[in-house]
């Protein structure tokens, strides 16, 4: 049977050559990169050199990053180390962060009783700045978490503009940005955030591996404690070949940008025009079908079936072998649907069935092709 | 040059057929074992294969193993649940336990204000139980941590004594077995302990794995907030790869026990015996030299050296390709000495030089000869 995986945003298809260095440090290097004989210190020079090559690509110094198990773990670590050791008393958010942030955010208020404000979000997806703003004028001691792209309509933050308004109102500034590492350059000389997290299985590298961002002087400290690794940070045993498959994976990724990103754009675009011709009347939450706008790499299209048909539709990709999502992988188990489209649709829009696709350089203009075929015939 | 590999307390070779395993994970079921779709629904079954079979191995339920990042993860989800959802105001544990215990408990001494007590450690290295049975008395919610096998010294703890011991005073039990998991075989119905922390490089797995099991019912929360992975007690993508190369490590390791230990004694054995001839006012450090006291896959050696030739013979160590270690690598980055010989030994043994030699299948009677040789030199 034909097989599409359309769920990029989900996790991403490995590249071979990750792979094939990835069983290379297995086999060859196994040594405990805390040990301090040869065996040790080849690990270690490995990490340490994998650090240094994913710190030069945001134009900062390798003891900012921080390796962790994910994305999740950094955006913990990050915002529970804010709360406990800065004595941050608010946390500005938003209802459309992943969960991630969101969980962990509540989980603090109950914790320390932290005050948390949610910054209005536009119909279109878009943060408000202007109530950002308003936000911003609080007393408190602030830090601010909000997402680059959001990973179910695709929506870009201006992360310098965002930046910028934090540095002027003394609050500091966490982003998550999982969906645009390794999809975007960003010059952290730049733009002025205090810290991000990243996911290595959002660009072809491998999961349960990823990084935190701290900025140099953030007095962040640890939250899994142990042993000394990673300058105390983040205690636990280096998982060196999940760390020199995400540097591998990162630096094909960029070594590659501007070539995948032109295939997978044609390929979006390709795809909007297919919907557009095939279904009229289909829509496109959040701005997910304006470049500018948005990630290249997803598109968030509410259907023009009946509501009754979302089950049955949902259904019927997966039977024709089409992989894609209804909302982030990390809430599939739950009854409830999309917090993110629940916030910025309104309720007649929200009833018919949205799915997202998402895309990478696998794709192909036949794997569209395929979709809009099995799309036409649900219809009919 | 020569390379003898004798750390694996630090952590082990791979072996060829799990990296196999994982490497093929990796290029054909790259799904997020989240998503809905085929794709990850192929993902999630090999997941909940891999947590079935190494629950069989402990004779528990597939539902009492949550993954995780490693032991050092297992070890605080356990103690920071313990005392923030379980409101556990006492914990018991020794001054011999890794640092991911006893950091722990330092860092939940100064969030939540529990008391610590520190059982004492006989100058063999054993727990002293009638202590222990003493601190047991108090009237405190009490959770008690004791590590199985101690990793620096190798000596024993009585698993079953403590679980029944901490059973009828109404204490929780949590023991760190990252020492003995794959090396002995534990029956979890015949040990009444509560909770377990595991580590799957320690038994010839990948880095950067491990699970905690937590008795049904246990009312443990997450330390991760995020997605509802593990059923809501672990956020963050599964890791396939190292999961599925965990469960196959463990298998083999079970599967091969009794002859891989046997052959292990008979390295460890030999290497006593030379030892002992060549340098006879050897001294073995707590019980390493005590077969049914101590692990099979280790011996602490305190070498009749004068104490400022220590960091000659490190050095001449790692100078003949001899990978060896002083106490954990966790602690290497450290300037101090072992905390758990600091605990056990008179100062004029501690001034001398101690080592640890740890071993595994893949060591042979002539990486022993070649050793012993190094050291008769070195001595001369």
């Amino acid at each position: 049977m034909k097989s599409v995986y359309l769920d990029s945003a989900a996790t991403t298809k490995m590249r071979d050559g990750v792979i094939e260095r990835m069983a290379a440090v297995m086999k060859d290097c196994y040594g405990n990169a805390s040990s301090t004989h040869t065996y040790g210190r080849r690990a270690k020079s490995l990490v340490e050199a994998a650090r240094k090559r994913i710190a030069s690509h945001f134009n900062i110094s390798a003891s900012e990053i921080i390796f962790t198990s994910g994305g999740t773990e950094a955006d913990n670590l990050v915002l529970r180390s804010a709360v406990r050791d800065l004595e941050v008393t608010e946390i500005i958010t938003s209802k459309i962060e992943h969960h991630a942030v969101l969980h962990t955010v509540e989980q603090l208020k109950v914790e320390f009783g932290i005050k948390v404000s949610y910054v209005n979000i536009l119909p279109n997806g878009h943060v408000d700045y202007q109530d950002l703003e308003a936000l911003l004028q609080s007393n408190n001691k602030t830090l601010v978490s909000l997402m680059h792209i959001n990973n179910e309509i695709g929506n870009m933050l201006n992360l310098r503009r965002v930046a910028e308004m934090c540095k002027s109102h003394a609050a500091l500034f966490h982003s998550d940005t999982v969906q645009s590492i390794g999809h975007f350059k960003l010059d952290l000389q730049d733009i002025p955030l205090d810290y991000l997290a990243a996911s290595a299985h959002k660009f072809h590298g491998p999961k349960g591996v990823g990084f935190a961002f701290l900025r140099k002087g953030s007095g962040l400290k640890a939250s899994i404690f142990g042993g000394s690794q990673e300058r105390g940070l983040r205690a636990g045993t280096e998982c060196v070949h999940n760390i020199i498959g995400m540097d591998e994976a990162l630096a094909i990724s960029y070594q590659n940008l501007e070539q995948e990103k032109a295939e997978i754009l044609r390929i979006k675009h390709y795809f909007i025009e297919r919907l557009k011709e095939t279904l009229p009347e289909v829509q496109f939450n959040g701005m997910c079908a304006e470049t500018s706008e948005s990630t290249y790499t997803l598109l968030n299209v509410c259907l023009p079936f009946a509501p009754e048909k979302n089950a049955l539709l949902q259904f019927q990709l997966d039977l024709k072998g089409i992989a894609c999502s209804k909302g982030s992988a990390c809430q599939s188990g739950s009854v409830k649907g999309s917090h993110v489209l629940a916030e910025i649709l309104d309720q007649d829009i929200l009833n018919k069935p949205s799915v997202r696709f998402s895309f990478s350089s696998f794709n192909t203009k036949e794997d569209i092709d395929y979709v809009i075929k099995v799309l036409a015939d649900f219809k009919n």
